[in-house]
């Protein structure tokens, strides 16, 4: 991404700047948030996604929401940062770095508790970059690691945007593109649309083009067909939250491709960042699944498609079962057919 | 269906009055077609759609287009029957039933080529309201044989629409929840929105819901998440073109949700009418997928909601395999697990 999808502009006096993503491709629009109202709004609608973008955000997202807290003491302070994290966790329910980076930034506080509250203030403004940083490093190495996983002049399906507008950096999936790419391994891209929010039209077919590849659009009923039609070599795909277990949730839909990608042996990866790890869940079944508005399937781009009235079942993810998936791929090495042990042993070795 | 898809308006002089399918469920609108070129276009912009109703607009469509000739003998007047329907058979290359109702009008026209022209006229009008009597008589019994399928207070998943809309009479898999339905079988129906068209979300749910029943609406990349959370009793789809195999063409998407549905062993089955075999067509990869306009995936109601200049691939069917249909539903019984010596013996028996 030649175009950051989320900084910091300025000090500690600064802001947010971040795309707009409900708007592209048609526009590319920049929002600038200075109170976390703002942060939380656009984590809700969707300005900004992709679990490592909204974990940066949430992030700097606490920091807003602490910066002009004034507090006699550290218990007061700390409990006014639960109050802007508890608030900030309840823009997306499914999206463990969300909530795992609240708690980092929690850590923070509670790890300088005997600094004066600006000292605090600081660490946590520092902190709240060093999840960009630290997410853009990630990226790269995830970008290394799945690459050489594709084959030279591969074609590879998508799905959803696990791209640079889902991160701080080239993305999990698209870095593994990107990388691939680099390295002469991508000569297609399938991109599958990804209702009802078309992420996968707007957002990474968009993406793919502005880094010049070869990128068709398809349908997401259409990809068994293709598979069967065009040779394709890989999918790979995003996670929101991965269970102990290897089962990784990811956008609805993800579930039912690697069904279909097992059906006809097309290796199925997911690329993600440790970050991605909840260890405190021990299986798919137990990963909560937001269920969003009926609006978002029954209008697109504000033109209702559906009768009046009409009972709409619209959750956000699905979990795709360890036992389908080729390798999890991750900045600290790859999960080869994962399950508890070896992703205990790279999660916490 | 309490208002006809398609029906002739008149006499021998009268018109063909059908609703205009792409402006459903907003708005109720009839077209009048008085010759050819009206059915063609009618047929190819898909404001009649569904395998069977096609069959029949193209039975009336070329008895309009042969209405007004004069020939002074029958092989000119056959001539110009051909002419008239190469030039429909042009308007939808995959669906079977367009041929099947075009060959019978040519039949007729031969049976009784010692006839005056006029009396051959007349002839081939009768037999195109005899196409769509037959067609509102095999929905019928289509519904009638698949309504024991279903189990008592069943959820049913269908797709697209293979509905009323899509027919003469109630439909093919839609004949078949709505016969379950009148027999108490069915509590609920889950109907996949089907892009790019949305037939699903803009027909099925809106005649499954002018018939009271109990629909609810999801995207098409929610099937598998569905089967996983709800009790799927069946899934019914209709089909456009079935081979000898019993391999089965219907609207993109059935062949992955056929895939998900086995997965999660949940029974497939098609409905559709004798007239959907094609016997001179072995197996499923030999029926030829009609390829449409990249602007129905990247533009939803006008608006294009895809980056310009991307690439598209928009197959507007694929093919279920035999080895996953439960059974095919027809008007002259069941296929269970169908093989090519069970079509035979069904078809041709």
């Amino acid at each position: 991404m030649s175009i950051p999808t989320i900084e910091w502009e300025g000090g500690v006096d600064g802001r947010v700047k971040l795309i707009d993503q409900t708007l592209l491709p048609g526009e590319l629009k920049f929002i600038y948030c200075e109170n976390k109202e703002c942060m939380w709004e656009a984590i809700k609608m969707l300005r900004i996604r992709g679990a490592p973008a909204i974990g940066i955000a949430a992030a700097m997202g606490a920091f807003l929401g602490i910066r002009d807290v004034n507090a006699d003491n550290f218990n007061d302070f700390f409990l006014r940062l639960q109050e802007v994290t508890t608030y900030l966790g309840t823009a997306r329910p499914t999206a463990v770095n969300l909530f795992w980076a609240l708690e980092r930034m929690e850590h923070v506080a509670q790890a300088f508790h005997t600094e004066p509250i600006d000292t605090i203030k600081e660490f946590l403004f520092k902190e709240a970059l060093e999840v960009l940083e630290e997410d853009r490093d990630s990226s790269k190495k995830i970008g290394e690691h799945g690459a050489a996983l594709i084959p030279k002049g591969g074609t590879v399906m998508t799905y959803c945007n696990a791209g640079g507008l889902a991160t701080g950096g080239y993305g999990t999936a698209l870095a593994v593109i990107y990388a691939a790419h680099e390295q002469g391994r991508v000569d297609q891209v399938f991109a599958c649309e990804t209702r009802p929010l078309l992420q996968g039209a707007r957002l990474t077919s968009w993406e793919l083009m502005e880094a010049g590849l070869d990128v068709t659009l398809i349908c997401d009923n259409m990809v068994a067909h293709v598979m069967v039609e065009k040779k394709i070599d890989a999918v790979v795909v995003g996670s929101d939250r991965i269970a102990a277990s290897g089962d990784a949730a990811n956008k609805i839909g993800s579930y039912g491709l690697s069904i279909i990608a097992r059906e006809h042996k097309v290796p199925f990866y997911v690329a993600a960042p440790i970050s991605t790890f909840d260890m405190k869940i021990a299986k798919g079944s137990d990963i909560p699944i937001e269920e969003r508005s009926p609006d978002e399937v029954t209008y697109i781009t504000g033109h209702r498609t559906a009768p009046e009235g009409v009972k709409v079942y619209n959750p956000a993810f699905d979990v795709i079962p360890a036992g389908n998936i080729r390798a999890i791929i991750t900045e600290k090495g790859i999960i080869k057919e994962p399950n508890a042990k070896k992703v205990k042993k790279l999660v916490e070795g």
